[in-house]
């Protein structure tokens, strides 16, 4: 069996992909990873889609030089609204955190009603509710945009009676419609889990993290490309702030070496817009 | 009386800044307005203070280009860090938000008692508490960043369940101060007064966008530079989303005309880092 010792790139507009890179990591554990958070600027969900696609394309282009077998789109909003554009150009397999999750909701519903929150950009391409209907035709996707849920996080207010008032505000249409089974569709929204499981008991819970790590794995092992390496993460970023290490240590769930910082000109050189000139 | 008939150019981070232009607009009614928001690059409040000084030089550079004969920085966050390396290369008068509001909150106090609400990187600069100490050398200043104010205000829940809860969270440490004044710290809590009046009986809320406009004038009308013209609102953006037209229109108070929309491209062409290559 043949190995690959190149390392796998994983982006996202900030940090919340770290929620996604910690299920790789445990999924994956001889891979060595290249991690890129652009959070000079994030967020990327209330960009215009031409935005986020450049954007995805100027992250994409620098995990490449980075020679990664394997890209993992560890953002909701570049999965929704840029996947087909950046699987045009990029040379290796990219891998949404759309799909796999939306797969898994598909057969783990019991009744056919599946739940989905993210924030307003992912929930306005309905790129969820299209990825579900494409694994089960039958199923009711009912979708909730929770556009407080990110800055609850990263303030910290992971349990406090505001952050129950907003869940109960948001989780209430979904729990009209019976739902059985809830898509986590924001990487930020894991470290909500306790209390979204209190407010919906007995509903399923799916971690787009995991649901994509499960993916990851199988289409290296389906190419014989997984490694066998030491592990290791290189973080890089386009800004970093005072409250980085406190946030990237609670979304990976072990502490962080200090990112590199890559500045935003070396980020967009030679990038065009789609449809710019060459 | 001479006049002046070039334009003011106001620039924000996103479009917060717009209910500052309202105030400006009411108090100089014969005024042409220039105003950019940087959407594309929203929020500049977890930048670091470097990168805010790079993208609030770039927003001077394109206002400067429109033949300006002031211009008032309608951003909290670019008030706090980037004065000094605004003032030290822009030609015409530079106001801010802090400075007015400052001056105003010293001048109102009756308990020597002051507290200053505002983002996270806004509170963190101090800006607030330091510019008070030069007007009221014995105040005490009680300051608080609530991070989750500008979501709130942008999902539109400026009073529900939730925003008293979190509204109650963040004040209970300045009311346990007895604070008779509150400086609103950033350009979109006005929006929330009334909340804030409710749990706040009797205290004094200072609308840094009213003092911005009243400094404006002063400086305009000590220097014979008011205009006598019709009135007109240029509005540029970085970046159109859906919510632009409902929000710009609820923070200026009237109807909007759609936003010319310029490339990040031609913000940052010739722009360096300051310290970078000439």
């Amino acid at each position: 069996m043949s190995t690959d010792p190149r390392p796998i790139g994983v982006f996202d507009s900030g940090i919340g992909g770290l929620t996604v890179l910690k299920h790789l990591a445990r999924r994956l554990p001889h891979e060595r990873f290249v991690y890129l958070g652009d959070t000079a600027r994030v967020p990327y969900g209330n960009r215009s889609d031409e935005t986020v696609r450049l954007y995805a394309q100027q992250c994409a282009e620098f995990l490449l030089k980075h020679d990664v077998k394997m890209i993992v789109v560890a953002c909701n909003t570049v999965s929704a609204v840029a996947m087909d554009h950046l699987r045009a150009f990029v040379p290796v397999p990219v891998v949404s955190v759309i799909e796999p999750a939306a797969a898994e909701a598909a057969a783990a519903t019991r009744n056919q009603h599946i739940g989905v929150i993210g924030t307003r950009a992912t929930i306005g391409s309905d790129a969820y509710a299209k990825a579900i209907q494409r694994s089960a035709a039958s199923a009711f996707v009912h979708s909730r945009a929770c556009p407080l849920f990110v800055p609850l996080v990263e303030e910290g207010w992971l349990d406090t009676a505001a952050t129950r008032a907003i869940a109960e505000e948001y989780l209430r249409p979904l729990q009209a419609q019976e739902i059985d089974t809830l898509v986590l569709g924001c990487t930020h929204y894991p470290l909500l889990a306790p209390v979204l499981h209190d407010l919906l008991p007995g509903v399923h819970l799916i971690d787009c993290g995991a649901c994509t790590a499960a993916e990851a794995a199988r289409v290296l092992e389906s190419t014989d490309e997984v490694a066998a390496e030491i592990p290791r993460m290189d973080l890089y970023v386009t800004d970093v702030t005072p409250s980085f290490t406190t946030l990237a240590r609670q979304f990976l769930g072990m502490p962080v070496d200090d990112p590199v910082v890559v500045s935003l000109e070396a980020l967009t050189l030679n990038s065009v817009r789609q449809g710019g000139r060459p």
